[in-house]
């Protein structure tokens, strides 16, 4: 079989049914989407039932690959490739994975293609791991702050910055996470806690405002974060609330890291200024799900993702190692040679 | 009458009954609740249907006088007193209040308390309307961000912070106001966006964790917030995430201004280490009402206030005028002189 069956935290293909888990009715519902169809996934990408920038670029080319293999017709691959490249404005892995697998696509040859799915899915659990151990070493024991979701729910692997906590906690080190609740999505309050609680890793959930006051306190040692997109200086866009963090982690000399796979560096962007922001919908400010606590209608800004400068930056977690703030500075990441076919092997 | 009639935004008395709005339920609905028994006010005050600490302040005055007008015992009046002192640990206006009538307190001569109440009272109006004078002079035309809600709904006046963005827009200020929603209770989004649309001053909600992005982004002259309990060296504890404003604010270099009457000021405390942070139920962070997002029962951690060091304050704006950090830190506060007869005049 070209896709091999999987079962990730967020995502599961039994080989004939593609089916993503429905995050936002986590913690206390479990319930499986079925996304074989394109389409559909594209709704649950906007609808943010699936999210975390690495998941949502497995997800689309796994469902690019299962839908060619069904015998879609090639005018609906390419249309299905380009919805699914536009869902999510921001996260650039959609975009690459999307490209890399269109660079594949030949109606003559859709075992290629879905051979290129199976690829980026394997890649996404090597890149989790790569970050994890090279993470690691950076955690003694003590408080770590996190914010948003970069666990087993945003990619299928171990996570980003929260496979990076679970694989020192795995080792040994008495870890306690402080965690962020993430306005307004609540992602933290919602997914990070209920993944550390299925882990069993301490943890206190937050205000994302106490944070600064965690950190006062002299009870975080480090801030981990994740990137959905990381200029080629070291700026990087992450959930809204991740800019407020690294100022005041530099205000309290706390050391800040972002935790991204190699997919997340844009060469296109040579810094933050270059990321594009998704303005989402003033509701998702004015209350949650269901409830509105706010004046109705009243005027919210809700940009999705906001933009951490470099100087922020203690050190980047990237699979391909610890990038300092000097290092960036320096030109590391360009000298990555990503971008083209370096870009995607 | 020794306690006049009066209709303020959140307490009203019409000579016979003693009523206060129920902020937990703004902005949809303006429910009245009974509040003539002081332990139905106590309830009130624990359960935040009413809040804002010159409010309360004077909403536990006014019940004290109108209970003590209407023949309670001696025993239960001071025994009212003593848990209504107790209702809010943070709150120094409550305490000072009841104490400056528990000290005019004589059974035989209840008109004398009641019109301490009514001096309180008067006094709540015309200190707002002093610190609206003193700050509006600090204010251009421009973006203003504030944080909790520190309006007619917190005082009997116009308020503190809000009362001073009020007194400029009014004098003709073009300002437009960032309103912090204030996680976990959501003050911010229930009632100070209330409140702004009320007066037509225009306003944008946002998370928290957005301050910072609309100070990075150029759009935020001053930052004006209320103040729960100030020490004698400009410390000052106020609603939490007051501290995360100020921290951003200073990087950005962003004015800082708490407002605050001189009852929020206390001689007892020289730093803000002195002063006590009440610790609320951790469902507040996991939810909100009666709605629930986080894990049933994860830890949380709940403060209701934390504080800002001196050092984050560019200015005091007290109805005495406006004390700038150096004069804070030369020692400004306790030359007024405040504590004793002349704390309560």
């Amino acid at each position: 079989m070209t896709l091999r069956p999987f079962d990730s935290l967020g995502l599961r293909f039994d080989g004939a049914r593609l089916e993503l888990l429905d995050q936002r009715l986590l913690p206390d519902q479990t319930v499986w989407v079925d996304a074989d169809d394109p389409d559909a996934m594209v709704a649950c990408i906007r609808a943010l039932s699936v999210r975390g920038a690495p998941l949502i670029g497995v997800a689309a080319a796994v469902c690019l690959g299962h839908y060619a293999l069904r015998g879609a017709e090639p005018d609906d691959v390419r249309g299905a490739a380009a919805r699914l490249r536009a869902a999510r404005p921001t996260a650039v892995n959609l975009m690459h994975a999307v490209d890399r697998m269109m660079a594949r696509w030949h109606p003559d040859d859709r075992e290629v293609f879905a051979a290129t799915a199976q690829t980026i899915f394997d890649e996404d659990v090597a890149l989790c791991d790569a970050m994890a151990e090279h993470g690691a070493g950076l955690l003694d024991d003590g408080g770590v702050i996190t914010h948003c979701n970069t666990g087993g729910l945003a990619t299928v692997g171990v996570g980003t910055a929260l496979g990076v906590i679970r694989r020192a906690w795995e080792r040994g080190r008495k870890l306690h996470v402080y965690v962020d609740e993430t306005r307004p999505l609540l992602q933290g309050g919602r997914l990070t806690a209920w993944e550390l609680g299925r882990l069993g890793i301490p943890y206190t959930l937050i205000t994302d405002s106490m944070a600064a006051l965690v950190m006062r306190a002299g009870k975080a040692r480090r801030v981990l974060v994740g990137a959905d997109r990381v200029a080629m200086n070291g700026d990087f866009a992450n959930k809204v609330g991740t800019y407020a963090l690294s100022v005041v982690a530099r205000h309290h000399g706390v050391p800040f890291h972002p935790v991204a796979p190699y997919t997340t560096v844009d060469p296109a962007c040579d810094t933050g200024d270059g990321i594009p922001i998704e303005d989402r919908d003033g509701a998702e400010v004015r209350g949650f799900g269901a409830l509105r606590w706010a004046p109705a209608g009243c005027h919210a800004m809700n940009p999705s993702f906001d933009v951490t400068p470099a100087a922020n930056v203690t050190s980047l977690v990237l699979d391909r190692g610890v990038f300092s703030q000097r290092a960036l500075a320096d030109g590391a990441l360009r000298a990555l040679g990503l971008g083209g076919a370096a870009r995607h092997p």
